[in-house]
């Protein structure tokens, strides 16, 4: 039997930055769009240009993708063309190859809400469309509060699909806004849809989390007919969020029936990246991933009752309803140091060291790995604070350096212009091969701005290390993430620097303390040390 | 009409407690049965007496409910008779008036897991519910991976509730122990379990969220004519979680078809407790609410879109499936870059400042907001910088003091012991009145422990304000957020503090700065501002 083709049309980076707390980045949007392409979804939309700054400047620098580029908009106004909207020049200037355009369906909101005459609203989508159909762009219709406005006035509602339809929209996407339309109503008025003439290969489907049945209603609307769904990485969207597309994606590849009669552009092999992106987005956006999220979470494969645990030891599939690496995720047996040992040797096999199996450094080092992450340290992203606590715990170390002592100063206070300014100064105090060196820095940067506390202790800690220090000159600082977290009662900083050379090698590593300045120390050791454990001429 | 009775079957404190990084104490326990039970779920589901010692000592110790108490625990095991199995015996002395049994219905399980004969685990099942008869309980079965195994084995999995229900279960309980059906294939299922003759309205079901369908497959197994739903409080449990009966009973008692066809025990006044009750368990356990929880988040009624809060203004039903107030949560207009006028107005006015629409100080003020954000500000949860921030633009705010200068030390060195330690101090200069007062405190708490510059900050700037001492000596440091932004072209650190004083209330402030001490400093200087804006005897 051949598959029917499903498209996925992602909106992380316009819906998603509706969700409360949520603003990118321009080079932020870069990175997801990349991630998106790198998954396999059709569709990234991208923003809306014109609205915000943001949403301009990554159209300006939008990554070359596979996947088609969307700018979003809305149709354009009453009482004047859609030549003369610049709104909507906005948007096309945007110059994405696909356009989608937000319009209203349900009668209530274009007499209340827009307070313009019916026949008004469907001339706006059809206007919209077919400039855009004009200008050589492909062309969506995002149906706005369709549901509703179906159960309200049905012919209006299905006058407005045609309006689009008839005026060459490729998609026409019925959203459920306020998210109030469970999955059988869904699957019902798609279906009604349809049998109205609007061919089910033309439709697409945006639902929201308000009931909690995003995904249950996008499944219902692929059941009745739909080929495009919408929705958002992790989640994200205004309120409680859109439909998940890491929850839909493995459900659509490994879940019958879907399974057998759908493709996507997402291959099995993609999708063994999923909980990586997943994890990527929450870095990105500085949140703590959701331990409970379907496939990709944490917990997702964790097996507490002892009862589960000791079946899942005879055979995964007892308690597991697919297997975790499919996702790129991992079975997680709390009682079972057996799980934990085979997934620590594949660690350490990754950072170059090898230990055979049964070796009772195993079983020491995730004692410590353990004690450490009761602390806050985590060391799933901090790939070289693992290696280098790891080489300590087996004694494979090398002592290059020793820190004797360090202080930093941060003053604010007015210059001689009257002006409050702020700096930084540290002093840092090392013994390498037994000599003593003092070094000092401070925090301004060549633009005369301060840096702070942590680029003043960066600078004086790389200032003088000997022998050492030819193969720490190309080393840089490229990112830090700060968050607090619970150590033991109470809480602590938890800092994690990426650090970059100049063979593009790119590196992280964790300091903890409730001290964010020695937390940062922590860190900068940890990366200094691991460039000179890999630094030219080493093993 | 008349409506039929949903029963409602809580195992939060029970299946709940197989989430990850979870563990009641008793009287955590005693808290939350004695929430459910004002919220008004049938049956309370309290443990597996014997399994543990909290769950033993929770049953001695069990508040008195209207809902059923009931413990949970597996069938007799091979070999023995139901009143000679110790585990059952367990079960049987915590007293409740109903027990739940889990026990196998897939065939494979039963061979592979159990290694028995499949007559063997019928038999297993009848003898353990008759015994609780003849005990005078209430009597439930939990037939395990009953989904599955019908899939695998339909007649054995119907004779295995039929065993069940014949020796006298008031309740068969449908349970998709490894999450792994779809809502469409649950709805079937039920249906063909009641075709074949096992009565609806004993008939329960059972859900995990591994494909974040949990809530959809309850709901599809009640429209397929189930009468008890199991959940727990914010969906915890096992791996992804139980069905969320937060989420749930909303839509039940919200959302048509529901509403009109159905009754639980839990009131329109009893859901008006529900955000309240959902807050709290998550205060017992120390997690962070989920601010995207459906009917119960933070974000749930947060209107970010300038679109929608405009909309939501003139009518919110436009983009409102339900009133928050119906669950006891709230609506939110954010500010954003997004937001409009409207927003604005609407978040002014929360805040108690009246602005007449047209102001020429809207678009002012909305500007400015816009440019701080692109310098990394984010007023989104911020409202107390937000209101400063206003009050400041429109010649509301006074200055109480001024801060003419500062200064922190951080510095690690031995101590006398030899040993490695750190201590921070800052020095605060203002002026309050007309007189200068200078400030010095240290980090270290009442342990011993270093708790960083920013503490010290923070204690130094609170030490001597003058008169407005008094006012500000009940507030409190709760939190503290820092994420590295993009500010500008530069990177800068975002710092957001909440603080709290002893009316309980709780306030957000940000700052924005390349140096982190000095962001967190500005944060610190909001709250001092706005606690003092809001002392007692101000307007």
């Amino acid at each position: 039997m051949t598959k029917d083709r499903l498209y996925l049309y992602d909106t992380t980076l316009r819906d998603g930055q509706q969700t409360q707390g949520v603003s990118f980045a321009t080079q932020e949007k870069i990175q997801i769009a990349q991630a998106l392409d790198r998954l396999g979804v059709d569709y990234i939309e991208g923003g809306w240009p014109g609205a915000n700054p943001t949403d301009s400047a990554f159209f300006d620098d939008a990554p070359k993708t596979r996947a088609t580029m969307t700018a979003f908009g809305m149709t354009k106004r009453a009482g004047r063309s859609a030549e003369n909207d610049d709104v909507l020049a906005a948007v096309l200037n945007a110059g994405t190859s696909a356009v989608c355009l937000v319009g209203k369906t349900h009668d209530f909101h274009v007499t209340a809400a827009l307070g313009i005459g019916l026949a008004d609203n469907t001339d706006n989508i059809a206007k919209s469309i077919a400039h855009l159909v004009a200008e050589g762009r492909e062309a969506l219709f995002d149906a706005e509060h369709f549901f509703d406005g179906y159960t309200a006035n049905p012919a209006y509602a299905l006058e407005c699909l045609r309006a689009a339809l008839e005026a060459g929209a490729r998609w026409i996407v019925l959203c459920d806004t306020n998210g109030g339309t469970l999955p059988p109503q869904i699957g019902r008025i798609v279906s009604e849809v349809i049998a109205a003439g609007i061919p089910g290969d033309r439709l697409g489907i945006h639902t929201h989390d308000d009931t909690g049945n995003a995904v249950a209603g996008s499944l219902a609307a692929v059941d009745a007919g739909v080929r495009q769904i919408q929705g958002t990485l992790n989640g994200l969207g205004e309120r409680c969020g859109n439909a998940n597309l890491t929850t839909l994606i493995p459900t659509l590849l490994l879940k019958e029936p879907y399974a057998s009669r759908y493709e996507t552009g997402v291959s099995l092999e993609g999708l063994r990246s999923l909980t990586a992106i997943s994890r990527q987005l929450d870095e990105i956006l500085n949140r703590v991933p959701l331990r409970q999220a379907a496939y990709v979470g944490a917990s997702a494969f964790a097996h507490k009752a002892g009862l589960h645990a000791s079946a899942i030891l005879k055979d995964p599939s007892t308690y597991e309803h697919v297997d975790p690496a499919c996702v790129g995720n991992q079975r997680i047996i709390p009682m079972s140091n057996q799980a934990g040992q085979s997934n620590l040797r594949q660690r350490l096999s990754e950072a170059g060291i090898v230990v055979e199996p049964g070796d009772p450094a195993l079983a020491r080092l995730l004692e410590t790995i353990k004690a450490r992450e009761e602390e806050g340290y985590t060391y799933d992203s901090a790939q070289a604070s693992f290696e280098i606590l790891a080489r300590k715990e087996l004694g494979q170390m090398p002592a290059f350096f020793e820190v004797k002592r360090y202080k930093v100063t941060v003053e604010r206070r007015k210059n001689k212009y009257d002006r409050m300014v702020s700096l930084s100064e540290a002093v840092v105090v090392v013994k390498v091969d037994g000599d003593k060196k003092l070094s000092v820095s401070e925090s301004m940067d060549d633009h005369g701005c301060d840096r702070g506390p942590v680029n003043a202790l960066a600078k004086a800690l790389a200032k003088d290390l000997g022998r050492y220090q030819g193969q720490i000159d190309d080393m840089r600082l490229v990112d830090f993430k700060v968050r607090i977290t619970q150590g033991g009662t109470e809480a602590a900083t938890r800092v994690i620097i990426d650090s970059e050379d100049g063979q593009g090698r790119r590196w992280s590593t964790v300091g903890v303390s409730p001290n964010i300045v020695d937390a940062s120390f922590e860190a900068l050791l940890d990366a200094i040390n691991w460039k000179l454990l890999h630094r030219q001429g080493a093993a």
